[in-house]
């Protein structure tokens, strides 16, 4: 067992032990996911809209915040840009996912709005990263990266060291870095691809990481295996998307610490 | 068969043949799953978001309404202001549901100016109850309740003494009452807490009860029952939440009035 | 195998080719279920709210666009009313859902509205296409369809030649037509109408036929018979609607184009 299937490990057992609350501000297609996703790990899921309440929660039992811009409004930004406000000064440590940011302009306007304020995540597909790192010519096709993820790294790592988050940039490898240490992951299973939120639940899961992990990186790494051998596991159980869909929750549900650190293929770069 | 659970089938039986109609002004995450257990108990569910149409609805086929405040926003809360003022001009019950009132104050407040229509069920987790009764110090933990439902029970009868309408507490056993007979549901499984929107959607089942019992007590009782029933049959056969969520689905659809008049453990305090 | 089962498989063997993105500005309830069946097929689903990234979307990488007025609020018709506008100007075709059309005035009214920029296709069920063709004393409950299917046919007609449109209308039967050719699709299960959204998810894989067909006739046609006869398929394995629900996914992921071509129970009127 190396130290990142280690650390996984522990994140999973203080996730359970702990039931971190995360306040998902997510698009509006995938809240009963991403609620599931979070609830069948051991999470305490909360959605919210109304600014006022969302202070209430974050300076009362909030443990983090996910930032999903799947369905940006101009209302729902201007949550969003309070809320990060709300979160820093609380102390809450906050995930971004910057849903399709390169391919439609307003978003990726409200994405770098938003990053004024310092998330401790950022997690998205190599298209969206290449694209918030500010390079040009990226973009992605709806919702699907159009890049892999290894062609995302260096935009990565750079993304990492201007926000001071940790970057998880996702794809058939994941990889993991704070600017410095980067960790690739290689659990998962195409058919996740075929279900409608399990990236943007993702995010979800990393905010519950980073309620339980000692750095931000070690929250990415160990949302990235978390969620990919429970992935593997439903898959080889089921690959038709509607029954792996539900045998994903009751993979994470039932995950061990022990399955974990055996099954985690993470490697140092 | 003791009186209740006669009473119990009874609701059942006229659930499936009258199909009622219920509008569900509810949260943004639980919308699928609500729509979903009230089609599979027999009901018929709208969702709808426009006062026009509202109104239109109230005073053509509606039969009950749900008020769930899980994702309030103030546009939301003045369409909610409305709809139960019009459908207590139609002469259709509604249900409220405070989700996580008292934790938050803004809709703490609209809940209360709500309860100015009488409605007639409240249903909610043992904090939401005892903070919506008035008691000060009661807290939930995002939309879980900090106490067990039987600390709420005097709180329960007080509420509905003060607003005329039958209160179900939820938890692990379920207590209806109408400020004078009190009764104790406990049929359910724990699996149930950790599918999300399925304590959400008992309000939009209560609003199809209530369309189908004589009294809101017969109606709060049934409720718990046939939803704790369910819940019952389909963790004895799979308590992994993923699973669990579609073979709730499927025991709400299949199961018989003497199933219900059987299984209901259901008992006057 | 008659043409109608010829050009059916053709649309199947092309939308697993192409995977077509389809636009969806569709109702709360059914966002998940809609890019779950879209996915499962073969397309790309995105939800948007914003008008300025539904343009850039439209003006880039859509191939189709559905438009469902199941919530409609007011904030929500603007931005329907400008995308179907700038969908006709980027030569994007769109399908209108016009859910409760009939019973709900403000939606009838918006519905009227929308129809002044030509969609390629308009699925309903009887009661919504005699309202929107304009019928007087045409009622449904709720979503629900008062009439039978045959009972819209020459309404549906009517409306195809006034429109130009293809006209899908849906129930124990579907017929399809363009106003001059009328199509029977006799596949489908009745468990189909006890999952939320299944009909409203049927308006986006129509839009995915739409990109992978020649006429808006075969799209209509298209898709009816893959979506009824992945629905007889689950229903065969489960009739209960939760694992239904799973299985019709699953269904879809994995038909193939000799299945429908062999099942299809297609026959000009």
């Amino acid at each position: 067992m190396n130290d990142h299937q280690h650390n996984t490990a522990r994140v999973l057992i203080r996730l359970r032990e702990q039931r971190p609350l995360i306040l998902s501000l997510t698009n509006n297609v995938v809240q009963s996911i991403t609620a599931n996703m979070l609830l069948a790990v051991g999470g305490v899921p909360v959605m919210l809209t109304h600014s006022g309440e969302i202070r209430d929660l974050l300076n009362s039992c909030a443990n983090g915040m996910l930032v999903n811009v799947g369905t940006l409004s101009e209302p729902q930004a201007q949550t969003m840009l309070t809320a990060v406000k709300d979160a820093h000064e609380a102390g809450i440590p906050w995930v971004l996912d910057p849903v399709a940011v390169g391919l439609l302009h307003y978003r990726t306007q409200v994405c770098r709005e938003l990053l004024q304020t310092p998330p401790a995540m950022i997690r998205g597909n190599a298209s969206e990263i290449i694209a918030l790192a500010g390079a040009e010519g990226a973009l992605c096709r709806g919702v699907e990266s159009t890049a892999a993820s290894a062609a995302a790294i260096n935009a990565a790592k750079a993304l990492a060291q201007r926000t001071g988050a940790a970057v998880l940039v996702t794809g058939e490898t994941d990889y993991a870095t704070d600017g410095t240490t980067t960790i690739a992951c290689r659990n998962g299973a195409e058919i996740m691809t075929r279900v409608t939120g399990v990236g943007c639940a993702m995010g979800a899961l990393a905010a519950a990481c980073l309620a339980c992990a000692q750095t931000p990186l070690q929250a990415a790494v160990a949302t990235a295996a978390i969620l990919g051998i429970a992935g593997e596991r439903a898959a080889a159980a089921c690959a038709r998307p509607g029954t792996f869909a539900a045998l994903l929750l009751d993979e994470l549900a039932t995950l061990s610490a022990d399955d974990v650190a055996k099954s985690a293929l993470l490697d140092e770069m």
